[in-house]
């Protein structure tokens, strides 16, 4: 993309908002991390591949930004925390929950105190599935009895829903585990999400987010232009399929909609209300649909005037709108909230947005690149740990204590020498030297058995070998080979 | 997306294209591979963590095929090929090409004879940046004087330009390495790309597609129409942006867009004309770009009909394309290859179609949906090569042989015992058993810390003793802090 100079405006807008939602998602890793992180450092730098590829390495700072959307600053700690957060467990003793619920286990309580769902007081938490050991999110529906039995057949027309930018959901039962009558709802679990409202809302987002504004003298808006599009299309988008589908999303709202990744919103809790109030869901259809798209609108005024309050004075709000943001942008949520009829369609809303859908392609094609590039180098670890295990299990075998072979003068000797010069190097007054950097270099061309020959000596001089890497891969494998077939034969015949 | 039972015929074009794609695509990966991949087995099966959360992992096969539209059935796998490719090199005197150019060195050909850009022999290679170490794409006019100077200019507006869909030039300058006066443009390098020639009309490519087709009963497109809108968004996306820069591609051809992964589009060579045929570029910007529509037009009508002569003849092509693809589709060919005017225009262009790109949207997030599972599943390998290079270090070290502590009766032995567990442990009868599984999650645990106790015995059962996880890690960060500062303070004093 393009940036010409008098869009440094915008851009800077772009930077403070970047910062913020960067800090939010952060400070949500790191509520729910439980394992230190000073383990988790990056081997990128011992690497011998360019990690990056200049087509994501080479931007310069203000091409970053806007092609950086989508791509938090912390890409690979927030990875790692949203994988601890996916583990972390309780006792089913410690939270006071049931051991088990129909096939999850491990109940992990994700709020600190009961929510209301449309009046009925809700639990939410991490479960994990028996049947693909998977995590799942559990909305719980306290003293809720099911009246109408049909009304599951919503959630058999929810599960065929699947969309980037809406939480699928996997199936709804009623259960007495908890020792009331509760309906659940199953959906996958996105770890480290927060709310709109929380990544906006809360004292803490908007103190940041003030903080902020001020660093830039005041003339920055909480929520830019560009970002503002990002949301609506994502939003759109997802109204698109549901509407499609004869289905209302009826969670247009700042605490229901949810922020999974930087600046990726995904609709949750689709379908509930439609089992809470089957009767009337079912028949009133199209009004629900009108009833999105001015949530909808009502969600976005709110988002671009930075208050909750700000649909409460409509004609002020637009004026706001219209001073700062685009004509465009102002069209849309007049759309939005316009009265209800049966020509207003999300088909029509999507028309309205369509080149701005150009953008939120490529921040995210360029997202894919990053990750691509991020994958296939740490790819690379992950035949160095088989190549340190085959290491672990052949080396310093007391079985092999008496081996000929793996005497000084036998034709496994190598594998010790190799060993020795790989961890055990001594500078010239026999300090050892810690050097990742060689220790990864050799193993790399270990694994790829490269012709290059190094010299091998023992520690008392006695002995020294020429050797290529491609030797020594030779003699690992086969020493692993005869380990790994005696274990194999003998099991074999053990069973 | 909710997928309709209707479009079940719909769906099989899809699995049918993407295997051919995905078959080609592999090919030039392994083409361009030197290192065996036999080493290159995934140790996902042995982690303790969900490798893949639901959401990218729960999805019903008809929803993985709209779904995967962007993700390679071996992702990881060319992910690595695409590694080994960016780093193979082979010796000036080899290749008979020259050391080095400008900042340029380990030239690579990527092309085994010359070819022809518009009439200049040209050539390609790959080669390493002195400066930042990263590989780029070396395109050579050979036998090229540059008359005028200002021609250069060119090359600094096409720098301006970074777009997810066009391959970004980073300069261009002439040299006399190669022994005659050749003019070098060096672009972004994209390791085992393939045109869209290679992918749908060598006789390779035709091969593969009829056998496909074929085996479908001959009903299949050889492009599928979701396909065929996901290209012309891509290219519609770059020119848009080339467009509003003032600039035009003129390599909208079949042998220059070229994928970078799978039904990733990008423009190459972007820039070179402008140079080559400087005197006319300027002059005629607005000419160039209702040229770029045209030819945009044709390339789409090549891949509809599956045959490079459509163009030729025109009335028929039309015909086969409004009996085998939608009218909208129709419309937006027939505005391509309508007649110039100012009032034809890109932006014409991406108004016609809007929606679509929301196809191009969701299947975009949901490749980024797996990249991230992906990434956050291997970061975990990072830390294991740290964690298993610690024992490389401390372990057996000749420093310590004389050691009281790491004797069996002082408090570095379990580091020994835990060696023993990890990877000697033997069965019943003194078998050796290799087992992967065990190894990762008790280093898992280790890295974690975890307070489980384990019962570690000596090998002549002389010894037993009960330790924590926590225990053991805390005296392998000793042994190893001890190891270091040591190494730290005496490196500190040497230099």
């Amino acid at each position: 993309m393009c940036i010409k100079p008098e869009r440094n405006i915008t851009l800077l807008f772009y930077t403070v908002e970047i910062q913020h939602i960067d800090t939010l998602l952060h400070l949500a890793t790191v509520a729910t991390a439980t394992t230190a992180t000073t383990n988790s450092i990056s081997l990128n730098q011992y690497h011998k591949v360019p990690a990056l590829l200049p087509h994501v390495a080479n931007l310069l700072p203000h091409q970053r930004v806007a092609q950086s959307f989508l791509i938090p600053d912390n890409l690979n700690e927030q990875l790692i925390k949203r994988q601890e957060a996916a583990i972390q467990t309780k006792s089913g003793k410690e939270s006071g929950l049931p051991d088990e619920v129909h096939v999850y286990h491990s109940l992990y309580p994700l709020e600190e105190k009961a929510g209301k769902f449309f009046g009925h007081p809700s639990w939410l938490y991490k479960a994990i599935c028996r049947t693909n050991g998977k995590p799942y999110v559990m909305v719980r529906i306290e003293g809720f009895r099911l009246v109408n039995e049909h009304a599951m057949t919503m959630v058999k027309e929810w599960k065929k829903i699947k969309h980037a930018n809406i939480i699928s959901i996997k199936e709804a039962f009623t259960t007495r585990a908890f020792g009331d009558s509760s309906l659940i709802f199953i959906y996958d679990y996105h770890p480290c999400s927060i709310t709109l409202f929380e990544a906006y809302f809360t004292p803490q987002a908007q103190a940041l987010l003030h903080a902020r504004l001020q660093a830039t003298g005041g003339t920055a808006l909480p929520v830019p232009e560009t970002t503002l599009w990002s949301f609506i299309t994502q939003i759109a988008s997802a109204l698109k399929t549901i509407h499609a589908a004869g289905l209302s999303a009826r969670t247009i709202d700042i605490g229901k909609v949810i922020m999974t990744s930087k600046n990726r919103l995904r609709l949750s809790c689709c379908g509930i209300l439609d089992v809470l109030q089957y009767e009337t869901a079912s028949q009133k259809a199209p009004y629900y649909q009108q009833e999105d798209l001015l949530t909808f609108g009502k969600l976005i005024v709110s988002l671009a005037c930075n208050s909750l309050q700000s649909f409460l004075n409509l004609p002020q709000s637009f004026e706001y709108i219209s001073t700062f943001y685009s004509a465009d942008l102002k069209n849309v949520v007049f759309y939005l909230l316009s009265k209800p009829s049966p020509l207003k369609t999300i088909d029509e809303v999507i028309r309205m947005i369509g080149p701005r859908l150009l953008h939120e392609v490529n921040s995210t094609q360029y997202y894919t690149d990053t990750l691509e590039s991020n994958l296939g180098f740490e790819l690379e670890n992950s035949r160095l740990v088989r190549l340190l295990s085959k290491f672990g299990f052949i080396n310093e075998r007391p079985e092999f204590s008496d081996d000929p072979r793996w005497s000084e003068t036998g034709d496994r000797y190598v594998i010790k020498l190799f060993r020795e010069y790989l961890f055990h190097q001594v500078n010239e007054v026999g300090v050892p030297v810690i050097d990742m950097a060689h220790v990864i270099s050799c193993l790399n061309k270990l694994d790829a058995g490269v012709d290059e020959k190094i010299l091998l000596t023992s520690r008392d001089d006695e002995t020294s070998i020429i050797v290529s890497y491609k030797e020594i891969k030779d003699c690992i494998n086969s020493a692993f080979n005869d380990l790994y077939s005696s274990f194999h034969t003998n099991n074999n015949k053990t069973k």
